[in-house]
């Protein structure tokens, strides 16, 4: 199996900038994509890192694309071909075994707001389409096919990491993580006296 | 297996208030409830709904007990316990069996920002605690009691409908729920232009 994942190590994920300077945010982005190669590490497949600018990584094949999203990853669905995203990093490998075992022609796990954090893709006719309510537009997506579509219910692979409130589920569950132990370093901590709070000291 | 459900029906979920009329917010959460039940219809199981105030639901026995939550939950908790929260719609029958399958002494559904959505406690020395980040604090009970415990990774159970934006999860993932039909006969919908986006027209 294929598995690609996107990433932008330039400037990325601009939503945390109040929380975050830009050299830290790259930093962090650089962080959640070791934890998601981490939980992959055991499988046997062809990891892909498409990234947005040039960037190495021991043991990693990166291939540059700076194209839309959509293209770079459509471009390269051949055969059984999974996209994870790698701002998930509470992932772990539990979590990937139970999803790669989810039957289906298009099994979706879906991230809050409508997002596709991860999609494994066994009919590949199908096409990705990320923006705007992307499980919204898969799902038509495979119908409109007659492909059969899954979701997979998990937690972990539903927190998707853009906004600061969502920094707090890594402070809560991260344990472990290499970003949970990036964010802690450079001062982040939850107050957990009323409603729990994520601060930065 | 006893099932503990706790429920409000007097003027539930005032964070909604900014969308929902009173009347609408106890019908809605009438909806959820009715949605919870249904994911549990098929299982051999105790249930008990412990409301805030008198009322009737065929079927199902309604405990009355207007202490405070964890009273009123602590003080039932007896041999194999579950404790369902009546604001997560979206659980259904697999999530339900997947996680009364969940290895653990005591076993939580986690919902954003800390949460305990579920609790499955097989020993009944454990007592819960909820207000202000239930899921550090029952981790660390457990660990305090020498009890193991496991998180149980479902996106559905971690969807507790507390503020507008978790309606919008529910127009995403709920058809077939009595909550979703509840929301459309309401008026809400889902535009997906952009950033989808929870109206009501």
């Amino acid at each position: 199996m294929r598995v690609l994942i996107p990433f932008r190590p330039v400037n990325p994920k601009t939503r945390l900038s109040e929380v975050m300077s830009r050299e830290e945010r790259e930093r962090f982005a650089f962080c959640m994509l070791l934890d998601v190669l981490r939980a992959l590490e055991n499988f046997d497949c062809d990891v892909r890192i498409i990234s947005t600018h040039p960037m190495s990584l021991e043991g990693y094949e990166v291939e540059v694309d700076s194209r839309e999203l959509d293209e770079a990853i459509n471009s390269r669905i051949e055969g059984e071909t999974a996209v994870i995203m790698p701002d998930i990093p509470l992932i772990n490998e539990k979590v990937l075994e139970r999803f790669f075992g989810t039957e289906g022609d298009v099994v979706i796990a879906p991230g809050r707001r409508g997002g596709t954090n991860m999609i494994l893709i066994r009919k590949d006719v199908f096409r990705v389409s990320y923006h705007y309510c992307s499980y919204v537009k898969h799902s038509k997506r495979a119908k409109d096919l007659k492909l059969r579509l899954s979701t997979f219910d998990s937690f972990f692979a539903s927190v998707d990491v853009d906004r600061p409130e969502d920094l707090l589920e890594i402070m809560i569950h991260g344990e472990g993580k290499i970003s949970y132990d990036y964010l802690k370093s450079i001062g982040f901590k939850v107050e957990f006296e009323r409603e729990p709070k994520l601060v930065r000291v």
